[in-house]
């Protein structure tokens, strides 16, 4: 049985490489097993921790996580690794729970609208599939953490402005029904710092000694900015992906994730103690770039490297 | 004669489109006179209402700025459009001066290893010069505002960090110079967001009425998270270019200055009424890839366009 507070402890960020789930949940192209494995080892071998490692969706729709049992295990390999799946119905609930995977992630839609048109469930179906889910993992025999994320809770591809009122209800419905923390999801990309931080903060408040994540697309510029508002209310969970890999299916061509790489910048410079190295991080890169050449990478710590850190010529 | 507090009113945010200047400081191939006021006739014709429109700086070197002086006559043709232009020596502001400019910005370096590097003088002597600006425009008939930036205020790409209370006594200093705000300028885009605010904070506090000006790099994508935190720091005066153009002299292949138009996203989501419509603001990036086929553009805005902002169907 894993306890939250020892993968996530409060005193600390705790960073999650998403790229191998969120990231590649719209490519075409995908890498290899192996080179997910190339992957996640350099990455580990940077000091990221946290890792989605995929979904348990049908292998026909979505191949690239056919393989998810796999790096489930790769993870498990790693000392001090911590890995997460996701899963969106009971089947794939229990093909979770049968992986051994540390941590299963469920999702709920913060609008009705995009329950339905996304899910084919309401808000209230998709909550009981979260109650079901902490059942299951009760009844399980090494009791993996689970994680609700409510998608779309700071802006709606269908409705526009999503009433923070609304995402609040459904969080505590979801703490409610057995989950150990919340995530909160800017899907795709609508918010500011101030809505992120007002936000967070009510969920931080709400939430009590449970962690709270936050899951930003850089879908219009504004993903670090919101991940330092989302810091400064409290939240200790961060999501990223590598060179910002994914993208969004409401706005085609868009960004995906925060860049991770930026984000350990960012921590590191509001003072947060990451323990990744940013330069072996960038160097992961490659990997990306050989197995998936048409997908655009982004971040400035690739561009830029690091800063000059202390004098170099004397006065 | 030119109020600061007119053209720069403390109780809203001005954006300046620094494209013109910064934006073509280091690019081989820049636009037409026809084109640079094409551009600066469109951005006003989105509701931007201030910028700066290049230097003062010998014609050989700098053939980019050779026709400051008709980028200067431009804005001053269209109503309520405030143009700024930057002089590095006497000779400069003479000639900045004659245009008839309404705001001279000039450059103080945060460290004297930066300052003799990049100028050849120290930063006593840059102060000295700054004071013979205010002296200058003083005897002038149209008393232009007059501003000091400094440079490197936030890292420095010799000495690495940058000692904040040297920036605030640079700071103090041109403003008993006689300058009418100091810009606090992160050159080489090293610092994060509680650097940013933290400097912003104390340089507002010193500047008492007088507005400040935070000139931001997005060299590490930082760039919108400290706009944000220059914001809450109480800066009201905040720099960018259209699709970040520009680079960084000190890291080949980086980014420009923050992305104008997600600057006024960031702004417009804080609750601050730019004025700027940001799809007509988007639309002139045509002319910059007409213009300079070579330069990348960045920005979220532009791949993204805007969120949604209200239902589009019914529940």
């Amino acid at each position: 049985m894993t306890r939250v507070q020892d993968v996530y402890p409060s005193e600390r960020v705790s960073l999650r490489e998403v790229g191998l789930r969120d990231g590649l949940q719209l490519v075409k192209t995908f890498p290899s097993t192996a080179a997910k494995q190339h992957w996640l080892r350099d990455e580990y071998g940077a000091g990221v921790r946290h890792f989605e490692v995929g979904s348990f969706l049908p292998a026909k729709t979505f191949p690239q996580f056919a393989d998810v049992r796999d790096i489930v295990k790769t993870v498990a390999t790693l000392p001090g690794a911590h890995g997460v799946a996701l899963a969106l119905n009971e089947r794939g609930v229990n093909e979770a729970l049968a992986s051994g995977v540390a941590e299963i992630a469920s999702v709920v839609s913060a609008t009705e609208e995009h329950s339905q048109a996304n899910a084919n469930r309401s808000r209230e179906q998709a909550i009981a599939n979260v109650k079901r889910l902490c059942e299951l993992r009760d009844a399980s025999p090494h009791k993996p953490i689970v994680n609700a994320a409510i998608s779309m809770a700071l802006g709606c591809s269908i409705t526009g402005p999503v009433d923070p009122r609304e995402v609040i209800k459904i969080a505590e419905k979801c703490l409610e029904a057995g989950v150990d923390f919340v995530a909160v999801a800017d899907t795709v990309g609508f918010a500011g710092p101030k809505q992120v931080g007002e936000l967070t903060k009510a969920i931080v408040k709400m939430s009590g000694t449970k962690p709270v994540c936050v899951h930003l697309h850089d879908t219009r510029g504004m993903g670090i900015a919101n991940a330092s508002a989302a810091l400064d209310a409290g939240a200790r969970i961060l999501d990223g992906s590598l060179g910002g890999l994914g993208g969004c299916p409401f706005a085609p061509g868009a960004t995906g994730n925060v860049v991770f790489e930026d984000l350990v910048f960012l921590c590191e410079s509001k003072g947060f103690n990451t323990a990744i190295d940013i330069e072996k991080l960038v160097a992961v890169r490659s990997i990306l770039r050989s197995e998936m050449p048409n997908e655009t990478l982004y971040g400035g710590l690739a561009r830029a490297g690091l800063p000059v850190r202390k004098a170099s010529v004397a006065a």
